[in-house]
């Protein structure tokens, strides 16, 4: 029944009720974490093949003839390019391979805008630089641009992404230098920007010329059901409008292979890669070579991405229905939370009344129960509703998940009864 | 005979003899290069057990439990914070374990400093930033001081490191921020900076408060002979005077075990490890522990390092002493060129007469021998004398170095036969 609608009496025996149980999961002494979106051991034991020296050691050279043990190929191997070019639907050209992180690989290009600029003026010597934020977003994504001083204008989240009048009136403003997205399964709603978002996106004219979307295609092959989203090319939309330099788009094997021993990749314009390259260049002779082999190697094409993600599926498929199962048991109908299934990535966003979610996240912690912070998922930390909660579902095994879910639920049930007393 | 002691009529019946001998070279169509620092094969060959799965798979976490195949532990696996720590005589908690590229890091330090400083004003606000560079010294080196805008200065080497007379005096300048170097071995030269240097370098009163020496210890393991080099331990020496600040030590094992694929480490105060940590934590999640685990599990320690440098120095000190006696048979008494015998590192300096380096380049280019291109050695391609000559013996195999050698020297007698003329 709708908290709401329930009798102030009813509402008080029921959060007395919730509070002995709640007093119950504070005795078990519980010490979880789904703090992160980080895979399970069950998903990383798929990818130890991927280690076999035997993808290295039957040729050492890639397909362009360097010994990938020794020093050069700056901006990544043929095969692996290949790999990525058929995987996001761009020409190899248009790539750049990197090391082990996508994410350091934005935190480069945003380092790249302030010192060297875009193009234009290093961001750096501009009296104000600022970015679109769609939100609720990635909290990674803020602390780059926090640390660079790049101040974050709210964008809100519809179900086909960022709401587009609020961005095309925002773009008028020339401080505005970029946006930073998930485009597909958006990490934490699990949205995929709908084609005619995309289109919007594609046909946007900024005020300034080196306007830049960070397009974090971290989720492009992470489906979690057989209903799976289609994200539009974003380059080929930018093309009938002559603005592929807008769009740095970057992805990794992170959630693939291994994190932090994956492969991260770079795809733009001509001009953009070109204009990369003269940082790389002074910055490194060139990433892990022989990482990128055992990926070409090891995953061969997209198709081979693909089978593999079929396998991480089946682990993680089970695991986001029993969040969404927990949510319907526990939460349905009680007008106590909302939140959508989503059709892949990485996690389940969960929005609690108004004004309650720093206080279900404290519940929890002090049951033992560490979720991600409330308000990470906006700039500053900063949740304008206070409602906004990101359940990262992959990392606990199947009994732990089932605990905390059963906890969160109460929580959030707590903090509601709380507030309508 | 010295060429300078000929009569002009002798010299030049020499250099038409040798312009016969050039011409030969030309017609061979050789095609050669020895312009980097680059292992050869058989070096490489040498660490092919580092990529044994085994040594993963026995067990998937590192001494602090977590596992390597998954997110987290930003600044290192403590068994290769361990490893360095041992190899480099500095605390492990004075250590942070990276990627594959010291460059990379040294790259990131700088680009730090500029937009976030050294624990003072961020150095891109402020109206000039120099560096002292001991000259000759590394190309990259340079690229990355004259990337972010930093005005480099000479400092002359002399056989115990940079001249400390004009080290000292440039540094009462408040715009010298700071100096690059490599201490043992140095590129080019393989000179390794006295004891007296070192203390005197640690006990340097800059004008500027945060003044950053980036040490780069790119070579401390690379004996080539029997007779070895010792470097004072820089932070033992700060500690004396309370300058530990000052030093960014960096190392890798890229010319230990892969280039490209090794693992790098930064040394410093404690102080200036918190400071970068701040950038680190909104850069990456972490660095590739797999392959930390793998370099830390494979070499065990300092111990394990050594005795594979051994390994490699079977493979190496043939290719100097080949560079060594091809200059000493074909050069040695003309006049025509000086060089040093280096007990470590990876390249043999070569000084020709002033205003003739190009020129030798140049010659040996045309007939098919890439060398380091000549004014590499100085800040902007700079050589005021157009003297230096950077070697790499290292990468070509034993017959093509033959060659070349006799090439370079030939080429070397021309350019100071037609200098005379």
């Amino acid at each position: 029944m709708n908290f709401q609608n329930m009798t102030s009496e009813a509402r008080a025996a029921l959060l007395s009720e919730l509070q002995g149980q709640y007093q119950d999961f504070c005795a078990k002494g519980l010490k979880l974490d789904m703090s992160r979106g980080k895979p399970g051991a069950d998903q990383l034991a798929l990818s130890m093949e991927l280690l076999d020296a035997a993808l290295i050691a039957q040729d050492v050279k890639a397909q362009n003839g360097f010994d990938v043990r020794n020093y050069g190929v700056m901006d990544g191997i043929p095969e692996c390019k290949a790999l990525f070019a058929e995987l996001l639907d761009v020409p190899a050209e248009n790539l750049i391979v990197f090391g082990n992180s996508s994410l350091n690989v934005m935190y480069d290009y945003v380092a790249h805008c302030m010192t060297h600029g875009a193009g234009g003026t290093p961001w750096s010597r501009l009296p104000r630089v600022k970015f679109a934020c769609p939100v609720p977003g990635y909290d990674r994504h803020f602390a780059i641009l926090e640390y660079f001083g790049i101040e974050m204008v709210n964008v809100p989240m519809t179900a086909e992404g960022p709401d587009m009048d609020v961005l095309e009136q925002l773009v008028r403003d020339e401080d505005v230098r970029g946006m930073i997205c998930v485009p597909k399964y958006s990490n934490p709603e699990g949205t995929t920007f709908s084609a005619q978002t995309v289109r919007r996106i594609a046909a946007l004219k900024p005020a300034a010329k080196d306007f830049r979307i960070i397009w974090d295609n971290a989720y492009c092959v992470h489906d979690l059901g057989d209903t799976t989203d289609e994200l539009l090319n974003v380059f080929e939309a930018c093309a009938a409008q002559g603005s592929e330099d807008m769009i740095i788009e970057v992805a990794s094997t992170s959630k693939i292979s291994f994190p932090g021993s994956g492969v991260a990749v770079m795809a733009a314009s001509a001009k953009n890669i070109a204009d990369f390259k003269k940082q790389m260049f002074v910055q490194t002779i060139g990433h892990d070579k022989i990482n990128q082999l055992r990926h070409a190697r090891y995953f061969k094409d997209a198709a081979g991405i693909h089978a593999h993600m079929q396998r991480l599926r089946a682990i993680l498929e089970p695991k986001f229905r029993a969040v969404l199962d927990a949510l319907e048991s526990e939460l349905g109908g009680t007008g106590a939370a909302q939140w959508k299934t989503p059709n892949g990535g990485y996690f389940v966003s969960l929005d609690v009344l108004p004004g309650c979610a720093k206080r279900v996240c404290a519940l929890c912690a002090e049951a033992g129960v560490v979720l991600t912070g409330a308000g990470a998922t906006f700039p500053y930390g900063k949740d304008p509703q206070d409602s906004n909660i990101r359940i990262a579902p992959t990392f606990p095994p199947a009994n732990e998940l089932h605990i905390a879910m059963e906890l969160l639920c109460l929580c959030v049930k707590l903090a509601a009864l709380e507030k309508l007393s």
